[in-house]
């Protein structure tokens, strides 16, 4: 009788270990971090001090290579390993000019995290794996992340319209592209934009996420690289701040200002590309987000700007999020939920 | 001892009836239906079979009266009580010609629960509060919830980009929308645009909603007024295949068939809004929708379609939807969620 009880205890033990290792946070095993909140590796903004900040905080941080000089990218990543002890890893649009450079520098540094954007994840995905480096792709689709899961990625990164920066074609949002993706692919999900908060990130996370990347959040905070002045204008944005513009050349969410106001008359008067492309010039995203230029430059946030009122240290954002998000599990239990 | 343990026992009680009381649901309590779920009153879509089919299965359903002649609409709410003993409602777009007519049915047919839409809620809100009706605004950013709380309205649908049919100017999504507007207002807030699943739907709520309309869902039911080729249609779509246009006449979302390339192509061209609306001409709506012409029609859906896989009878989605919606509370527990 007491064998038996004691049998039926250890079965249960057994089973209930495996179910919680079945069901546990993929993203925080595949990264090895403590929450499932990774940065968003941001053009002037996401340097070594946003980066080693958020991995302190039990995050994962990103560095953003597609604004920095190859030098500059490896002075980033050296002074990141000093900051921080936790894993970090870096964002790599396939656009850029010198990718080699990049490359070598990657295997130099031993980082052992990359996210690749803008690109055919084939080109380098088995590449990076076979070097021991876990490789995220970002994608704005379901048949692009369906390319993703083919080339062998080890997540994704599924990116609504909403989201700051450049931005899909086909201008799914979050609510309905995380599902839809979920449905397709069975590697680790995580979702971004649109979410700065506690509840947001239980809410991408319900709909199918297993993480979520957060960009505009980190903007609004003191170790972000960019211009104050940008900083502030994204805490004084409201809904309908941010416009999806330049959809024929590439497309790109800005705050509406003067620069995003010239660019937008134009393409009504009917500009082409071309035209479009050459209003545009060049260094337009470092006026403004990193010079603090605010009518001349472009200023990439997400619509989620709308919700952030402060500029904050990284370690305070992350605290508040995960204190609202757990308090929301609680909430779960109210009769708000259940009827 | 034990009297306090009692005392104790029944100031427990009575704290928890009174949180019980503060959380309840209140959609539920506002229109005494058993989910909430409240169907949107689509043209062409939401007749007296779709409405009465949801209040039957413990949603809110609305009869459309954008699309109907008065003596039609009339004949709708006639028929949609003597189908079901439940609430129900209908939707009142406020730009309807004869507005004077349909507001006398609603009395004569003492109808309890109106939702408007499209144009300034101070115009009837008080007038029909007077006679005990409830009245709902449809509203897609801040300030026009702050509007329609200050005319007193008894809650707000805020309705995202991703939603189908005519949507706000400022693009934004449900998942950015619904916190905005929470932390703006005090009175219930219905969530709408992108949602169709049990799992979108406590998304939804966590973002702050206290219910959710769905439109896009119950056009592919089998109660729905609109021609099986549009059904058909909506089950076929994945995503990328809606997107918002005519922005510059009254922007809509529709499906990307033939009609949407034509109109498409004339705005990047550079089509004036006065030559737009030469191309649209009358009747679209109803010839894609009720007359299940695919070519040449206006196909209003969410990108939400991308989600939707089958026709069903109202009573199985409405299961579904709770099903999901009430397994996924459970899945709370699990370590996905917990870390």
């Amino acid at each position: 009788m007491y064998l038996e009880i004691e049998l039926v205890i250890v079965f249960s033990s057994f089973v209930e270990i495996l179910h919680h290792k079945i069901m546990s946070n993929k993203i925080i095993s595949l990264f090895n971090i403590k929450h499932p909140i990774i940065q968003g590796g941001m053009i002037w903004n996401s340097g070594w001090k946003l980066a080693s900040a958020v991995s302190n905080n039990g995050g994962l941080g990103l560095i953003g290579a597609g604004s920095m000089y190859p030098e500059v990218f490896r002075e980033h990543i050296q002074k990141c390993k000093k900051a921080t002890n936790n894993p970090f890893g870096v964002n790599l649009p396939m656009i850029y000019p010198q990718m080699d450079e990049l490359i070598q520098i990657i295997l130099d540094e031993k980082i052992k995290i990359v996210f690749t954007s803008a690109g055919n994840p084939k080109k380098y995905t088995s590449f990076f794996q076979e070097k021991g480096i876990k490789v995220v792709h970002v994608i704005p689709g379901v048949k692009f992340a369906l390319k993703a899961q083919e080339a062998g990625v080890d997540a994704v990164v599924a990116e609504g319209f909403e989201a700051g920066g450049h931005n899909g074609r086909d201008e799914t949002t979050t609510l309905c592209l995380i599902p839809m993706v979920k449905k397709a692919i069975n590697i680790p999900l995580i979702a971004a934009g649109g979410i700065g908060t506690g509840k947001g990130m239980l809410a991408a996370m319900i709909l199918g996420a297993d993480g979520v990347q957060m960009g505009s959040r980190f903007v609004a905070s003191e170790e972000a690289s960019s211009h104050i002045n940008f900083k502030n204008e994204v805490v004084k944005a409201k809904d309908g701040a941010t416009q999806l513009t330049l959809k024929d050349v590439t497309p790109v969410r800005l705050i509406k200002n003067k620069f995003f106001k010239e660019i937008n008359e134009a393409i009504i008067k009917g500009a082409t590309p071309e035209q479009q492309q050459e209003i545009l010039g060049r260094g337009r995203a470092k006026r403004g987000m990193f010079e603090g230029k605010l009518d001349e430059g472009e200023l990439e946030i997400g619509q989620v700007a709308g919700l952030i009122d402060t500029v904050e240290p990284v370690s305070k954002i992350i605290e508040n999020i995960m204190v609202e998000y757990q308090q929301e599990i609680k909430n779960i239990n109210t009769s708000k939920y259940n009827f």
